[in-house]
């Protein structure tokens, strides 16, 4: 017997192919639970809701959903409504993520709350919230219920957690990975677990399924921060160094203010708190972030989650829904290259 | 046999005792379920959170679910997290409804958003609002999640549709009761109707409840809509001609532009639009609503309310309970008088 050792390629350029044409008629389902269920007879929430929702996201969350039921073989179709339940879940965080940082641009075009003002994004995102929990319900499994309640509040705290830390330098990268795994990466986690639970499947498999969406998310959310300091705003769909000019004190500015000279520090502080945030201070930023190898290393600590993520999946023999999720963590890592 | 009429009395000022005498016990169950749910080691969470759940709220939702529970002889606890769920529900929905409003007072103390700012206090919510799924997800009834989680995207709806009617003088009453019935009544309902639930009782004792609930909850916000035009800070918690500045078309509005002359009509466009919105303004608005007699009618029709509230508990027998709850309408519609 042969180990099979799934490695990071560098080879060719990953994508996300394999998981859409895996994926793709259980996809159109969810899209259809989508438009079903952000209708209301109150027309500025289907109006509102659809900007987002038909704007061109990834729909990665309940991707991974119908993935990992694909690699269950799971013969059933409540995966449809989870997936949707997930979707809407991460488009009310958007909403509120979005009023919250005072976002004008996501995905290449001008936020909800710049077009529709803050309250209608609030609220509007508070009725995905519950609808989300709606069709829950509808599927009937507490055990689902469970895991996406708790994802919900985890988010929360991730998300207050750091708006605690923000602007302020002295948080450190555990604290940071904290934050992440709350607010970005319980809930990749949880979309994956809910495909082992409705496969009804053992606690084992939920577990190397939550690890594999946990680590994922990480890594995705290291690569974001990443880019924002390394891409454009054609690349990225959202204005390239919002984080440094929102005082987001994320894992490259943690590595450069760690690696820096006392005048590197002192740099970050100002501009952390806001009084250094013109395009020469994001160009001199860049430049600390370079010369302190703080991207090159957010990469490196990104692959490190990543191959956690695949090695998750080790246990699962062979499949086309293997091969997708593991090119899918390839895919996540390499939009920073 | 003879008919007992139970009939909005006025004779004497009726108050809650009943009723929080009838739930205190349970009520310090709920008060501990609160305290020990809204705990996070992101200490902004409980800090925030706290200052509005400890900061003087009536209980009223939960104390419906505990009094309801009563007047069934539900025997169990299970009414102690529901109830907690429900005031979670409801302190979500007043912690962005303060964003949405930008309200800088609420039963006489700063809001969260004016000491924390927006962005904690819409996060807190959210928070708020996924520890109230935990709470039911615990205790485990469909039926209940249901219930409580239709009325959350009600609840949204109903925002959602009363921001596009703000500022609009053309808000007919009957659009005014839509939102109102799923802004504010849905909880009130949803919170009398789950105790049916765990009570196990049939649909038809479900629906009276939910009728009791729903026609007080109705009553209760046209009542506060009357107080906002004709009651001072001390008495309200709140500012006093909130929603004339904020551009909300109330029920006293509604009528007052219906039976105005084309001047007041006109008085009352620039004063929703925002153009007229000094303190001789509202002086000359509260002049409006007297001579038109838009408040006394506001009141009368929340009276109308409050009697079919009382009626939709025809069938239950006499009980210290049943008492308590009847008494409680009266009390909603006393704070106006």
């Amino acid at each position: 017997m042969t180990a099979t050792i799934h490695k990071l390629r560098s080879e060719r350029m990953p994508s996300l192919e394999p998981m859409l044409n895996l994926v793709s008629a259980d996809l159109n389902q969810v899209n259809s639970v989508i438009l079903e269920r952000m209708q209301s007879d109150v027309v500025l929430i289907p109006e509102l809701a659809g900007h987002l929702i038909a704007g061109g996201g990834k729909r990665m969350r309940p991707m991974l959903t119908l993935a990992c039921a694909r690699l269950l073989d799971y013969p059933g179709t409540r995966q449809h409504k989870l997936a949707a339940a997930v979707e809407f879940i991460h488009t009310a965080t958007l909403l509120h993520d979005d009023v919250v940082d005072g976002s004008g641009l996501r995905r290449g075009k001008q936020t909800a709350n710049i077009i529709w003002g803050n309250p209608a994004s609030v609220l509007v995102g508070d009725f995905l919230f519950s609808r989300s929990f709606e069709l829950m319900v509808e599927d009937g499994s507490l055990k689902v219920l469970k895991i996406l309640s708790k994802a919900s509040s985890v988010i929360a705290e991730g998300e207050v957690d750091q708006l605690t830390a923000q602007r302020r330098i002295e948080t450190t990268e555990d604290h940071y990975l904290d934050i992440i795994s709350a607010k970005t990466a319980a809930l990749f986690a949880a979309a994956c677990r809910i495909a082992a639970v409705i496969a009804e499947r053992d606690e084992d498999v939920e577990d190397h399924l939550d690890s594999y969406g946990r680590n994922l998310g990480i890594a995705f959310q290291l690569i974001d921060d990443a880019i924002d300091y390394s891409s454009d705003a054609a690349t990225m769909g959202k204005g390239v160094g919002d984080d440094f000019r929102d005082g987001k004190v994320t894992l490259p500015v943690i590595l450069a203010v760690s690696r820096g000279s006392d005048a590197d520090r002192a740099f970050w502080r100002d501009a952390m708190q806001g009084t250094r945030a013109s395009d020469e201070d994001l160009a001199q930023a860049t430049r600390l972030l370079h010369s302190t190898c703080a991207i090159d290393d957010t990469l490196a600590r990104a692959r490190h989650y990543g191959q956690r993520a695949i090695d998750a999946l080790g246990s699962f023999p062979g499949s086309k829904a293997k091969s997708a999720l593991i090119e899918a963590v390839e895919f996540a890592i390499s939009r920073a290259y």
